[in-house]
């Protein structure tokens, strides 16, 4: 009785965020009415754009506003690498870490069979069209890097198991492909404490140790 | 570079969120932009309708999208007793754990005259006026519940150092205007461990302590 409509809905809608129970949701609700009405109404408006006009990259496949991202509509990208991952998120932790400078290839998973989630899910089926023709993205914009096709996959998922199953069926779609396949280092993080890691990190670790020079 | 324009939009939008850095409202936005777009339509239109539709309840200043509140347009509240406190949550908290049957007036804050919050800021000048006339809400509606004005007032403000400030400057209000003054009862929380307990409440409890009948 005490709440009025609109806040009833606000709190009940707030709760489509990942880790906002109804206590958390009657707080943001509460501090958006009381304290920030302009936030809350940018919010309202961004949200909406958001959700409409963002969709997928018809060439990696990452969230776009625009038929190609604009990574695949970048000419200076070396079309003969392409690096495999798992979500939009990690195309932007790549780039913000790494000077890599091919192209990306954006699952939106991870192959999971009793979750129902099959290859054609996670576009890999697209893929593996690609590395037979030996270019990325769409006809006539991407792949202009290098000439030559594809030379080398990057695998890029996570350190799940159903990320490693993932990456198995992608290198062997490369290696049918006649293509490299290199996948990122795996060992002790920066800063990591031995003391603290995993075991399987640590062997993984010791498995590929390298010589100092 | 690679992430366009309406997901930057939305990140950005997303910090308003009390508690929401970069890296959540990043978080949050591939949420929703990947996994649960319906939740994000929704949450768009319930922000955008809230933030323009709720309003202060007239009577109570609570936050309401009616020109009066559900609880001050009950003809069955006791119109006798009003409880004062800080923020329209506390309204909600009381409701749900209290069997009150009185009205309410809130504050939207507490005395901080640092900070620059006077009486007036809070509606202090409206319950001065209203203590005076003996009847809450607004003509014709409120006060109801019984003839003979405002019996009792009850402080409900928070247990902090302005909480307990603006409750005094409540309680020489509501004395001038003739009316009894009450708070709530301080001490050991249910299930509180005494072990665990601040000093402060610790000796609230021992000085307010009760016979065992």
């Amino acid at each position: 009785m005490a709440k009025p409509t609109l806040i009833e809905e606000l709190i009940q809608a707030l709760r489509c965020l990942p880790g906002v129970g109804p206590r958390s949701a009657q707080r943001l609700a509460f501090h958006l009415l009381e304290r920030d009405r302009a936030g809350g109404r940018r919010l309202a408006t961004a949200l909406a754009a958001a959700m409409e006009g963002v969709r997928r990259c018809s060439g990696c496949r990452t969230l776009s506003e625009t038929e190609q991202c604009a990574l695949c509509a970048d000419p200076r990208r070396d079309g003969g690498k392409i690096c495999v991952v798992e979500s939009p998120a990690d195309v932007l932790s790549m780039e913000r870490a790494t000077a890599y400078d091919g192209r990306y290839f954006v699952l939106h998973g991870r192959l999971s069979p009793l979750d129902g989630v099959r290859p054609v899910d996670l576009g890999l089926d697209v893929l593996e069209r690609r590395l037979g023709e030996g270019r990325l993205g769409v006809a006539g914009t991407a792949g202009t890097g290098k000439a030559g096709g594809i030379e080398e996959v990057i695998v890029a998922t996570g350190g799940t198991l159903e990320g490693a199953a993932t990456a198995h069926y992608i290198a062997d779609l490369a290696r049918t492909a006649g293509c490299r396949v290199t996948r990122l280092a795996q060992g002790i993080p920066m800063g990591g404490d031995l003391e603290q890691l995993d075991a399987a990190t640590l062997a993984q670790a010791m498995a590929g140790r390298r010589e100092i020079p």
